[in-house]
C-alpha cells in the first residue's frame, strides 16, 4: 500500500516559475582535480552561489508565494541558527512580509548580523535548535505568526526540487547526482524532480555520519532518529527526516552514504584549494563522500553544493585541519640536549629537504623529563608522506631522532558507511 | 608621432579562436553585497575559476600555438612563483611540449606542486623572482629553450585580450571595468578588446600601493619602474611594465588607481563571505578598489576576478588579517587586581552583551608592573566599533577600566592614490 506522495513534479514546476524571479539559476562547474581521482567527468552544482547563500531561499521563496493574504499579514517565524534563517528572512523582505527568527544564544555573530541585514527580527532563545524551534512555536501561537518548517512542509520540498530541475537542463547528460541529506528537505525535492523526469538518473544522498539518522531510516525503511552530535556540517545537523521528507526519499533516493568530519574538512581544503570555492561542511559532503572513497560513481556525476555559508572565524583552523587530515600538516616531537644550537641543527635539516616549519616550541618541564633534556614540538608542512619520511631521514643524520610522530593514524578518513534501501 | 600597437583588436580575436578548446568560459556573477555599497549593479567576472586558477593559461597558451613546429621541439621556459608558472606548464602539457619553470627558492610549496603537477619540470633557483628570471634565461641560452615572458610579449598580451572580449559578450551593458595591473599584460590585452569593440565603455586598472610603477607610468607618461616590496597581492608584485604594455595602456585606459594591503585583505575576506569565493590578492585588487573608496563606479561594473592561488597555509592570517582592519577582531587590555575571579568579572561581561572571546594571555611580568597586578590581553570578535563600544561600556560598570586598546587606526585602509593620466 502506498499514499500518493505529498510533492510531485506538478508541485515542483509549479514552484519553479513561482520563485524565478527571486532565486539565480547557480553555475554548474566542472571539477578537474576530481575527475582526475574519480576517473568520471564531475560537475560541481554552486548553489553556494546563491542568493543568501544556499539553497535554501528555494523553499522558503515557495512557503511564502503559497500564503493567503491573510497569513502574509501575519507574519512570519521560524528557528534555525543557519541557512534557513537567512533564506526565511530574505524571502520574507522580498515578499513585503514581518518575519522573526529564533536562533539559539550560541549562534554565530555573522549568522545572526546576515539575518538581520536581511530585515528579520532576531530572536535569541535557548540552548540548541530544538529550544528555538519550541519557541517559536510559541511565538507562532501567542503572536498569531505563521511558522516556516525547515523541511517539514510540501512548499519547501517543493521548492527546493527546483534545483533539480535547473541541474538537468544545465547537465542533460548525467548519470548520477550527489545530494546533501539533513531532514531530507532538499534530498526528497531534488530526487522527485529527477526520477519524474530522468528515472534512469541515480540519485544518491549524502550525510554527516555523526547524525546519520537519515541513513538508518533508509535502510531500516522507517524513520529513525540519531541523538545530536557535534559535526562540522552544522547545515545537515538534523535528528533524522520527517515522515514527509522520508516517503519521497523512499520512493525516489538509490543510495544513502556517510562521511566522517575529518573527510568533510578534507574536502572543504580541497574545494579551496583546487576549485577556489568556499563550501560550508554540509555543502561539501558530496566532495566529501568522493575524496573518502564512500562513494565510488560509475558515469558524470553532478555533486551538489548547497551552501557556503561558513563562520569565516572558524575557517582558518576548519583548513588547519584539513591538512593535518590530509598528512600536509605534520607534528614530531624531539629530544634535544638542551644547550645551544640544537634547533639550528634542526632547522637546517629541515630546510634542506624544503620543508616548510610553521611552529617550534620548547617544553622543558614535561613530567619526568631530566633537567639538562628539553622536548622541541615542531609543526611543520610537507608534500606528503614521502617527504615527511625524507625530513625524518635528515634529522636522524643529524642525530636526532624523533620520539613521536602524530598519533597512528587509522584508515577513517571517512568513517563510512553505506546504507542499503531496506 | 604614434607607432602602430603591437596588438590589435584583430590580434585578440585570432586569439581567442587559437585557444577555444583550452579555456573556460568563466561565469560572471551579480555581488548584491558590493551593490548596495557601491550603489550601482555590479557584476564579478569569475577568472580565479579558470583553468589552472588564473587568466595565465590564456596568454599562455596563445603564446604555445603561436609558435612553430622546431620552436615546439626545443620546448618552453619560464620564470614565475605563481600563476604563469601554472599557466605555462597546463598549456605546454596541452600541447605535448616539455616545459622548465624556474621559482625563487623560497616560492610555495604548493605552488611547486602545482607546477610538477601539469608536468613541468620544476627549477628552484635564486632568492628573488628577478634571479630565477636571469636563470630562466641562461637556461635557454645553454639549452635552446624558448621563453615566454610573463607579460612583455604580443602573443601573451593578445591571449590576456580574449578575456576582454568574453566580458563584452556577457554583460552587454556594462559600462566600467576594473581589471588588476601588475606588469599590465592582462590590463593591456582587455583594453585594447574593449577600447576596439564599445570606446565609451570606462577601463580601470587597479594595482597594490606596494609596488605602483605602472601608475607612477601612467600619470609620468613613460615607463616607470619602483623597487621590489612586499604586498598580499604577490600576483602583481612587478616593477613596473614594459614599453610593449605601457604602450597599449596609455592609448586604451582611462584611469589608474592603487591600494593597500589592508584594503586587498579586507577584500579577500569581503568575497569569502559576502560571495564565498576564494580569490587571491591580486585578484581582489578592484574590489578593494570599490570598498575602500579609492574607485567609485559611476554605472554597471564588471570587476575582474583575475585569479584564485591563495598559499592554503596563509589564509588563515589573512582572514584574521582582515577582520582585524574590518574593526570586528578588537583587542584590549585591561590592568587587573591578581587575585582570583576577575577574569570571570571579564568574561561574564563580554558574554552579556554577546561579544564572542578569542584570545585570553596573562602578562604578570611586563616592565614596572607591581606584584600583585596582571595585564589581561583580550582578543574579541565583534559586529563593529558601536558593539565594541558597548562591551567597553559593560566592563567599566564592573570596575574594569581598560587600558588600551588597538593603537589608533589612522584612516589608510586604502592607502590609496588616484593616477591621472599624464
Amino acid at each position: 500500500m502506498t499514499d500518493a506522495p505529498s510533492v510531485t513534479i506538478a508541485d515542483i514546476e509549479a514552484a519553479r516559475e513561482a520563485i524565478a524571479g527571486g532565486v539565480l539559476e547557480t553555475p554548474v562547474w566542472p571539477a578537474r582535480a576530481l575527475e582526475r581521482l574519480a576517473g568520471v567527468p564531475i560537475v560541481l552544482k554552486c548553489e553556494q552561489l546563491q542568493r543568501a547563500g544556499s539553497f535554501k531561499i528555494r523553499g522558503a521563496l515557495n512557503a511564502v508565494r503559497c500564503l493567503s493574504p491573510e497569513e502574509r499579514a501575519r507574519g512570519l517565524v521560524a528557528a534555525s541558527a543557519g541557512n534557513h534563517a537567512q533564506g526565511v528572512a530574505l524571502a520574507a523582505q522580498e515578499a513585503g512580509i514581518a518575519a522573526t527568527v529564533v536562533m539559539p544564544e550560541g549562534a554565530p555573530l555573522v549568522k545572526a548580523a546576515a539575518t538581520e541585514g536581511y530585515g528579520a527580527r532576531v530572536v535569541l532563545h535557548g540552548d540548541s535548535l530544538e529550544e528555538a524551534r519550541a519557541h517559536a512555536n510559541e511565538l507562532a501561537e501567542r503572536d498569531g505568526l505563521v511558522y516556516i518548517p525547515p523541511f517539514d512542509s510540501d512548499a519547501v520540498i517543493a521548492g527546493q526540487g527546483t534545483l533539480g530541475l535547473e541541474l538537468l537542463e544545465q547537465v542533460p547528460d548525467l548519470s548520477e547526482v550527489l545530494v546533501p541529506a539533513g531532514g531530507g528537505g532538499l534530498l526528497a525535492g531534488v530526487a522527485t524532480a529527477i526520477k519524474a523526469r530522468r528515472p534512469e538518473v541515480r540519485v544518491v544522498g549524502v550525510q554527516a555520519a555523526a547524525m546519520d539518522g537519515i541513513c538508518h531510516s533508509f535502510s531500516d525503511g522507517e524513520v529513525r532518529s540519531v541523538s545530536h552530535a557535534g559535526t562540522l556540517a552544522d547545515g545537515v545537523a538534523v535528528v533524522g527526516p520527517s515522515e514527509r521528507t522520508f516517503a519521497l526519499i523512499r520512493e525516489n533516493v538509490d543510495e544513502m552514504v556517510s562521511c566522517g568530519d575529518t573527510a568533510i574538512a578534507q574536502a572543504m581544503v580541497f574545494l579551496l584549494e583546487t576549485s577556489k570555492l568556499l563550501v560550508e561542511g554540509a555543502g561539501a559532503l558530496g566532495v566529501a563522500a568522493l575524496l573518502s572513497g564512500a562513494y565510488r560513481p560509475r558515469g558524470k556525476t553532478v555533486i551538489v553544493l548547497s551552501g557556503g555559508n561558513v563562520d569565516i572565524n572558524l575557517l582558518g583552523s576548519i583548513v588547519r585541519h584539513g591538512l593535518v587530515e590530509d598528512g600536509r600538516y605534520r607534528h614530531l616531537t624531539i629530544e634535544i640536549a638542551d644547550v645551544p644550537g640544537e634547533l639550528a641543527l634542526i632547522a637546517g635539516a629541515i630546510a634542506r629537504e624544503s620543508a616548510n616549519l610553521l611552529e617550534v616550541n620548547h617544553d622543558r618541564e614535561a613530567p619526568g623529563l631530566p633537567v639538562d633534556v628539553a622536548l622541541i614540538h615542531l609543526l611543520m608542512e610537507v608534500n606528503d608522506a614521502d617527504h615527511f619520511e625524507r625530513v625524518r631521514g635528515a634529522l636522524r643524520k643529524e642525530g636526532l631522532g624523533d620520539m613521536s610522530d602524530d598519533p597512528p593514524r587509522m584508515n577513517t578518513a571517512g568513517a563510512r558507511r553505506r546504507y542499503d534501501s531496506g
